[in-house]
């Protein structure tokens, strides 16, 4: 089999077969198959797309070619929870200890940030003492004792992937649905998880940036996980304006034991609920959404939750006085208000554009080695749909430099101030 | 300017600037551009195409990234001939000498064969003595001297067409209007022809199988020799069955000689005769067609040509006794007549096929370091439209080897005898 007919049957839109999709997969790995033909591959999919047969294929051929997390020892269905990725997204560090606290294991493998949207594991890091890189035994340890644990990958997962993802990003063939959805996928199956709830983000600050793309991505990526025997669904959240009031490391922190405690913002609490519950009745611990997020409120109220979180960060080798005191995390220097230049309504908050600027202050990454500043970062004090007068802070900088001119206009070029602002639906659509 | 945002651009079926095409061109060559994208390019234009403008500036590109030959300083102006190639397709040989009998300068410079369509300069070496290879000062003295000359390329012509081909093979961005059109007439303005007749074969047996997609070819060629300003119209010409009666070096070589004393058959005549009526007319030498025609029928029957023939052969180190003694060019040992098994009409004759057969036995190349044998091939008694009885001979096979049911085989295979036959039309249209 040769990978130019390979090639051939993809771009004149023919449908591979198990074994072409292999013979792929293990090239790619091997390095028998040229990068020049991968990505000429690459590019005649990006044209030609791939069925739910190929998809599925694809991502399984790329999951096993690495290694696959065994977590059958742990007792009860586990059930993980994905987001596409978007500014001021921490749902995964409250909702983790929620949905331990019922009963249910959380195993969860999380990731770093590049760009603007910052990853789990750099958060969970401004906590002193935060461990993210435990041994796999040890990971699973904490889970069965403790019932959560939130890591990075250990191993060497879906290497093919890898090399593919490298490829597709000089090669421009990275929005390719099929192409994201088996990378996604291969990663989540390979992390041994039983079930999975997906977070596909879409608006302006999602890499969907329309409805339709995203729920094109979010049938993909269920699409996927069915073909694969794995139980998979998805809903499609708003990422027009950042999640929550908090962007940055210690900050999102803050947030998310604010929300463990019943006092974050609505739509960060209201996401985590949405997600939280489909997972119990993923679980199979509640037979009703309605029923499920009673259950995870009622964590909420009675403190369990919180408790769970703390469990967590004290057997990663964290402070859990984190909870009560917060500013055990590294603090900003300056605290910057950025006042409004007009009377009106929020009408627009740049959600990318928020998320560059706290990486410009230090918060997020421009190259893959660049060091975090846990400490800086945005809090929005108004919304879409506020109403502000001049003069009203619209949202604080964080920031250990005191000059942060460049910072406010970029901020300033991207709020806008109308007469009206249309309503904000937080969560748009569920996919199964 | 960042090759990614390059190859964007074109995905996305933007149109590119000179600037990109060149920066493009330049990092092939410079090895600036890694393979992997220029793959990438090749396969989104494969998908999106060229304008016209983007053709010409590639193929200009290309054209200036190699050497130039410079054939200023032979007076008249200069018509070259390009072919994409066929079965039994000589036309070369004898028309070079016709056009330049009429006082017309032809330096022609040619190709070798890989695969079933043997290569003008293959055949020329058939004649004993033969050279291809001469310097460009003897080329030039010879074209100014005798009026025409038929060598191989010199210097390091279009070397980024060069890398790009190669790279077309192995990731299946072969059939690409815009990439072979530019392939082309890259080599074709870097040969200094002032003017250039093309004949673009359409059937079976050529690169272009349909009618549309020949005269896609055909404009896409005319449209890259006009925007760069050079006078350029094509033919499109049949190529369902071999051209002439003769496939196989030494054998295609004696057809030429015959054409030039009016013995060769219709098809290959009159194909000559049109490729020859063009070039005359856009020298400036005639008005019309018509006229055109006459004058090179002239050459044929006063022997100015085959006269220019034999100043050629000599020129270039051969012997122009071959002219009435062809037996001096290397004889097959063994002539094998193909009797029809049926009384009929002969409806198809597969022109590859018959090449492929050539080239098994040992005339044509299967790899490029393949020696030739050129005294092989298949002479056709009977080709589409004529009517046979069983027992007649259908072509003949002239072989070094005894053994030859294979190639009988794949013969009949390929040859239909059945009540009637489609009419043929030789030429089937003109483009400008």
């Amino acid at each position: 089999m040769r990978m130019v007919d390979i090639i051939d049957k993809k771009r004149n839109g023919g449908e591979l077969t198990k074994e072409e999709i292999q013979t792929f997969v293990d090239g790619v790995v091997s390095g028998e198959i040229p990068d020049y033909q991968t990505s000429a591959f690459l590019m005649a999919t990006y044209f030609k797309d791939m069925t739910d047969a190929e998809r599925s294929e694809l991502t399984m051929a790329m999951m096993k070619s690495g290694d696959h997390l065994d977590l059958s020892s742990i007792p009860g269905m586990k059930v993980d929870k994905h987001s596409t990725g978007g500014v001021g997204d921490k749902t995964s560090i409250p909702l983790a200890p929620i949905v331990a606290a019922l009963g249910i294991p959380v195993p969860m493998i999380s990731g770093r940030g590049l760009g603007h949207t910052g990853g789990t594991l750099d958060k969970l890091e401004a906590i002193p003492g935060y461990q993210v890189e435990i041994s796999e035994d040890a990971f699973i340890e904490q889970v069965k004792d403790k019932g959560l644990a939130i890591v990075g990958a250990t191993g060497n997962i879906a290497p093919a992937d890898k090399k593919i993802y490298a490829l597709r990003d000089v090669t421009d063939t990275v929005d390719s649905i099929p192409l994201i959805a088996s990378s996604i996928m291969s990663k989540k199956i390979a992390s041994g998880t039983d079930a999975l709830v997906i977070d596909v983000k879409t608006g302006a600050g999602a890499f969907m940036k329309t409805l339709d793309d995203s729920r094109e991505l979010a049938k993909a990526l269920v699409g996927i996980g069915k073909g694969v025997g794995m139980d998979c669904m998805a809903i499609i959240s708003d990422m027009n304006q950042p999640l929550g009031n908090a962007i940055g490391n210690a900050l999102e922190i803050k947030e998310s034991i604010d929300l463990l405690k019943g006092e974050a913002p609505a739509d960060i609490t209201d996401l985590v609920l949405t997600l939280g519950s489909h997972m119990v009745v993923m679980s199979g611990k509640a037979k009703t959404l309605d029923e499920a997020r009673a259950m995870c409120e009622k964590t909420i109220a009675d403190g369990s939750a919180l408790k769970k979180f703390g469990d967590m960060v004290e057997a990663q080798g964290g402070d859990r006085s984190v909870i009560d005191h917060p500013e055990i995390m590294p603090q900003a220097k300056y605290k910057i208000p950025l006042p409004a230049k007009a009377n009106g309504v929020v009408s627009k908050v740049e959600a990318d554009e928020m998320g560059i600027a706290s990486m410009l202050l230090g918060g997020g990454r421009q190259k893959a080695d660049d060091k975090l500043d846990y400490a800086v970062g945005i809090m929005m004090n108004k919304k879409v749909g506020d109403t502000v007068k001049e003069g009203d802070t619209l949202l604080t900088i964080y920031s250990n430099r005191e000059d942060v001119e460049d910072i406010k206009q970029r901020l300033y070029d991207n709020i806008e101030i109308s007469d009206s602002a249309e309503p904000f639906t937080l969560i748009h659509e569920t996919v199964r």
